[in-house]
């Protein structure tokens, strides 16, 4: 049996009890992780992760494209922003994007301690928990939050995720957040819309006017991709193992 | 209307988004909050949180009654440990016990920016809330968690209050943890020491063969009193309004 321990914040990070020989997965539903899966699901070879606005400028003055986010926008220099919606066109197939978001690129850096990072969402859930259950490895699910703080669409994420990985019999877990994101899933899911819709991200989406792509963000299972990391940069693991 | 905002580790405290005019409740379960609940209501004059043990063994040494917990142990050279059955004697009536634990005092020391701090259990759950209604204030509750990790009990204490608070009309949240926390106690108040039962600190405290005070620490409303900072201690704030 493999173990299960869920992450509620970035800045918990480093308290946390699995450490070794385990897989991390980052959740970040609006939007990081989302965009990303459906980037990939666009064809994206490969996404260069950076925590550093300076660095993206710089990869965008050597002719990458580049999606960069602060609080939400995008910013001016950028190709493209962080919605889901921006990559779902043919300008992706094959190219490298350099991706910088307020709190999922860092959440990602931050895993750097695990065997493998990989990426969920809720539109790569099925896709993701096939994955982890063919690794047969300890689990560390780490929510990105909003600046530190706990949010509910990433917790709720992880729930379902924690869930359906005990339920195939190979996963335990004594983690206390384990246990409650679970709890709040089984409690979300009855509506998971209007579960979501009391997030103060959401919130936070509506009043900068790009609320447009949540009810995408909130559909289970539209990509069969897992991105994970491999050599520093992000790739669907699905088409290269 | 006042706002209430719940925050799941003493890590997080400083991402919180009230940062003025507000009243701290802290929440360590089991079992520092529930003992000093235990204390006070057994007729203990004060308490001083202290962090640091050299301070406490000085204390000691000066001839005060000193409680002293680390990793759910009492020490050796202290007159009480952190079960709230230590403080149900006539010994304690009219003393001032020096307290120091491994997550509640640090607990209570971070929230030295707000307006007020006090202590809440589930034993002191309804004077807690009558206190706060007619305080009318801004409310920030800390959960003391263990070691800085996410805790079951203590979110859905703070879940119960958060809820009770709304149900009043005074306050009402936009806070993802508040309502996650409200989600969680819905759940678990179904069959509250079955929850609880999964938290890994009931497993803790088995190991250390402790758990004796388990079921007291989850009755709701055993006793009338709200301790509160006053002037560096904590006294009944019941006794001195």
């Amino acid at each position: 049996m493999k173990t299960i321990e869920v992450v509620f914040s970035p800045a918990l990070y480093t308290f946390k009890q699995t450490n070794e020989n385990f897989i991390a997965v980052i959740i970040d539903v609006l939007r990081a992780t989302t965009s990303m899966v459906a980037a990939f699901q666009y064809g994206v070879k490969q996404i260069i992760p950076v925590s550093d606005l300076v660095i993206a400028r710089d990869y965008k003055s050597k002719g990458y494209l580049v999606a960069a986010e602060r609080d939400g926008k995008c910013l001016d220099f950028a190709d493209y922003g962080n919605s889901p919606f921006d990559y779902m066109n043919e300008g992706v197939l094959g190219k490298t994007i350099v991706y910088s978001t307020t709190n999922g690129t860092r959440a990602i850096n931050l895993t750097n301690d695990s065997q493998q990072s990989v990426i969920a969402a809720f539109t790569n859930f099925s896709a993701v928990i096939h994955w982890l259950i063919e690794q047969d490895r300890n689990v560390v699910i780490l929510c990105a939050g909003w600046k530190n703080m706990f949010n509910l669409e990433d917790s709720v994420c992880a729930g379902m995720i924690t869930d359906k990985l005990i339920q195939s019999g190979r996963f335990h877990t004594s983690d206390d957040a384990a246990k409650a994101s679970m709890a709040m899933s089984n409690v979300a899911l009855k509506n998971l819309p209007a579960f979501i819709e009391q997030a103060s991200h959401r919130a936070r989406l509506k009043l900068l006017g790009v609320d447009d792509s949540l009810e995408y963000c909130l559909t289970v299972d539209k990509a069969k991709v897992v991105p994970g990391i491999r050599g520093g940069v992000l790739v669907d693991l699905l088409k290269i193992s």
